[in-house]
């Protein structure tokens, strides 16, 4: 019993920690976005808050959770700014990162949307709204940040991205319906939606855009 | 009596069919635009959730109504996903049937302005703030959509739009101060949005502009 | 003691005084941008709204103060409102009348910055989120507007617009934590906010871009 508890705290500081890592790469792209748009460092702050946020805090509005949770632990602030600050000084340096970043991005883009569909359960949504609650803490912050640069946000064309989330929200829905223990259906569905979205990003799967051409 | 009750039921079924079409027609608005700018078949899924949607959703958190309806209702959901899945498909032949689907649209407006209004009066909003918040239920939809796609919204510049849906939600507001019954009021109030929203399109009627040329 | 509830008075009447010229000043920026890009009536007024009342209403929906303030009290519309058709006859006047509304722009940030820290404090955020809320309720509305214009917002990128606002909201909030009288130190946290804007205004301060040229 005591080693369970020893692994059960090793686990919530393994999710705290992959949680603040998944911040600090949606924070990372908000920046290194701002950055290229010639944003002050302010701006990229903002960006970073932004897209590292926005999903979650949506989320949380939607469901009834005021103030959101990274309103109220500071640390979400702490680690996006710290990332806004990395990309102002070293953003080239951060762009030649490619690989582990997006490996990153492809972790929080897990977390947050296994952690979206457990806190949608938690306040009484539906399944099937549990699951896209999930999706959008996931890409929440992704879209923030394209709208906020005045662009179609990438997620409504990327590869796979958003199916990914909803993949890893699913299954943590599912085993909700199932009764099956929280815990190891939430390690299936981050793993599930990382892998899809890693593999999407080596193969460059993506989804179908209609056949027509554009009619206006 | 009975034949009042089998009225009434007759009512409630008539006003959740029309709604139902409402929030198709306005999704089909939404994956019509989605297909034109070449999104994937996700974005084009949001792009239908977010024009049928977000106007009620917004409404909703605004009044502290959490979580909101059409997170609550899987209908709209799936109606929203069904116009997605159409247009999808079969883009062109959608584009061609114009006619019917802006007159759908402004069954949709009507619907959402009056019902938009009703919500705000009984969350205990004063009236002049309900008839806006019942347009805002009908236009948000549109300008969610414009927003994502990185656009100027319609509504701000199109005819008399906004002005049948603050005119139908007029209606209501009005009606409640004076006492009137709900269902004729809410009626009239639809009907007035109709009308003049179908006027609008057929004479081409538009709100003035400033009279000055863009000063840059 | 009769002095002191005259004084008190006084106070709160100039407050409020000050709190709808900064609407009204916000609500111009918005109507202006609106006859720029050539919107209608309807659409000048929803921007002169927008502006002068999304960062307050934002505010207002993260910290769960539903329905927010300026949906309830009706003077925010009428204020902004007048603004919208002011500037749909006379643009041109008001952009000729440059530093007058960037001054009453200056007073209005500050005093939303203010009023926006004090608020979240009284809802109970911590120190650092509350200053945060003050600084989005002074640039949420400048920032929708811009939005609403498909255009990436200029306080992302101007003259230490948001760092009046975070100097301003900082003071309201070091003054709670060392418990020192709220009406000093708004006065104060607002006197600071409003000098740095009008400073950075006068000597073109900007905030720092990140050296390296654009990459993509």
């Amino acid at each position: 019993m005591v080693e369970g508890a020893a692994a059960g705290e090793l686990l919530v500081t393994l999710v705290r920690v992959l949680d603040l890592g998944g911040t600090f790469a949606f924070a990372l792209s908000g920046a290194t976005a701002g950055v290229r748009r010639r944003l002050d460092i302010f701006g990229i702050l903002v960006l970073a808050f932004a897209a590292s946020t926005a999903g979650g805090i949506t989320r949380d509005v939607l469901i009834g959770a005021t103030p959101p949770a990274s309103l109220v632990d500071w640390r979400y602030l702490g680690v996006s700014s710290l990332a806004g600050v990395i990309c102002f000084f070293w953003s080239p340096w951060i762009e030649r990162l490619h690989a582990p970043v997006r490996m990153l991005d492809a972790v929080g883009l897990a977390l947050f949307a296994v952690a979206g569909a457990q806190k949608a359960l938690a306040y009484g949504l539906s399944p099937v709204m549990a699951a896209l609650l999930g999706v959008l803490t996931g890409i929440g912050g992704g879209i923030a940040r394209d709208v906020l640069l005045a662009e179609v946000p990438g997620v409504l064309r990327s590869e796979l991205y958003a199916v990914a989330a909803l993949a890893g929200a699913g299954v943590v829905v599912a085993g909700n319906m199932l009764d099956l223990p929280i815990v190891p259906t939430a390690i299936a569905g981050g793993a599930l939606c990382f892998g899809l979205r890693m593999m999407a990003i080596r193969r460059g799967w993506q989804l179908p855009v209609a056949n027509r051409p554009p009619v206006a």
